[in-house]
């Protein structure tokens, strides 16, 4: 029986670029009495990855914020007075382009890390070195939806995990085939994990243990290519 | 520290219209030598909530399945060769307006629940009195999304909770005003029930616990109004 526990990783403190945000996320696991092991997934809010990659920039006026948001944008998807809704150059659908004005100073914005598989790859290898296990590491932001409110954390960026588990050619209790039964389930353990990290409470990352996910997928296979895109 | 748990409700035999749900969902969690708690969320796939309530109807060829679509879709959002997108009564957008053939027998189909939140009530309300507790109920339907491929677990009926978390009047660690984040709480807990439950595997429920959230929440409060929604 599969049984998940889900624990966050308290006590990170600020990070700054260059720090070493491996060492911190295994100090934080340390300090609650915990250790890593193998097959947990450690998810962190990509805010303190792109601190750590000095993806952080000054935005003195309101006109900078909107013309930062321009530049990020690979495509602008839909506009409505000041909301953009546009869609990265790593292929994101988002809010803004995903340039965040929360949890930084005020008068600066995040960008997302350039690559965050690598930044998730970099990430996992270094705590797997620590720890002598094997892991999995997402990477995560909070994006709106369309058509339901609020918002909930999704992946970004993996390392050691699918980008999606592939039920095709299994079937259901019924004997029905699950043929076309892609889940998202980076998604779901990103989601799953904002549950003990929260938005206003300075926890950046969370331990998931239970499952037995690996992989070596890509976030650019998470992306639904254009052909597939009725909502371009 | 908030941590969690969630483990899945196994050994519930396939349900029949007028089974008494809410035991089966008390004993499945008994026979695991567990009890239900306070404050425990309990995550059910709509489709033995369907089954229970009589919701299947006979598809005996691929013509009367289009025509169930279009019957149970209030509006058709995008159309591609056989894939519709469409809006339920209730206001969910989702493929084939949420009329599902996979968990269910050959040549029949699952439709929602007329009245998801009433569904979930009425579960909390008996397992509530079976076990002296106070809970939250979640029905979930599992969607695909825009610009991202694989499926995700989200709500769509619930009981005891509320249907966003608002985080308005807020600040982060930073002091910048959290003025327009709301949290769509009860779509991560769906999701994160999934990774438990499965598509293939018959295990229909889950409890999820080490939260602590209530609310007097209705979904139709997560369906995001016509003159916000930029995807109609």
């Amino acid at each position: 029986m599969t049984e998940l526990r889900i624990f966050p990783i308290v006590g990170i403190p600020e990070v700054r670029p260059g720090d070493d945000l491996a060492s911190l996320l295994c100090a934080g696991v340390a300090d609650q009495g915990e250790v890593l092991l193998t097959g947990d997934i450690v998810v962190i809010t990509h805010k303190v990855v792109s601190k750590q990659e000095g993806r952080i920039v000054s935005i003195p006026t309101e006109a900078v914020y909107r013309q930062l948001v321009e530049d990020e944008a690979a495509r602008i998807v839909r506009r409505r007075g000041d909301l953009v809704i546009a869609q990265t150059r790593h292929g994101f659908v988002c809010a803004n382009a995903a340039v965040d004005r929360s949890n930084v100073e005020a008068g600066s914005a995040i960008l997302l890390p350039i690559d965050p598989d690598r930044s998730a790859h970099r990430l996992r290898t270094l705590m797997e070195r620590a720890t002598g296990t094997s892991l999995g590491v997402i990477i995560t932001d909070t994006f709106g939806r369309p058509w339901r409110r609020g918002l909930v954390d999704v992946a970004i960026g993996i390392s050691g995990l699918p980008s999606v588990v592939d039920l095709k050619g299994t079937t259901d209790t019924h004997g029905n085939d699950l043929h076309v039964t892609e889940v998202a389930a980076v998604d779901e353990i990103a989601a799953a994990a904002d549950l003990v990290m929260g938005k206003a409470t300075g926890v950046p990352a969370a331990v998931v243990r239970g499952l037995s996910l690996s992989g070596n997928g890509r976030i650019a296979d998470l992306i639904r290519p254009p052909e597939e895109d009725l909502f371009r």
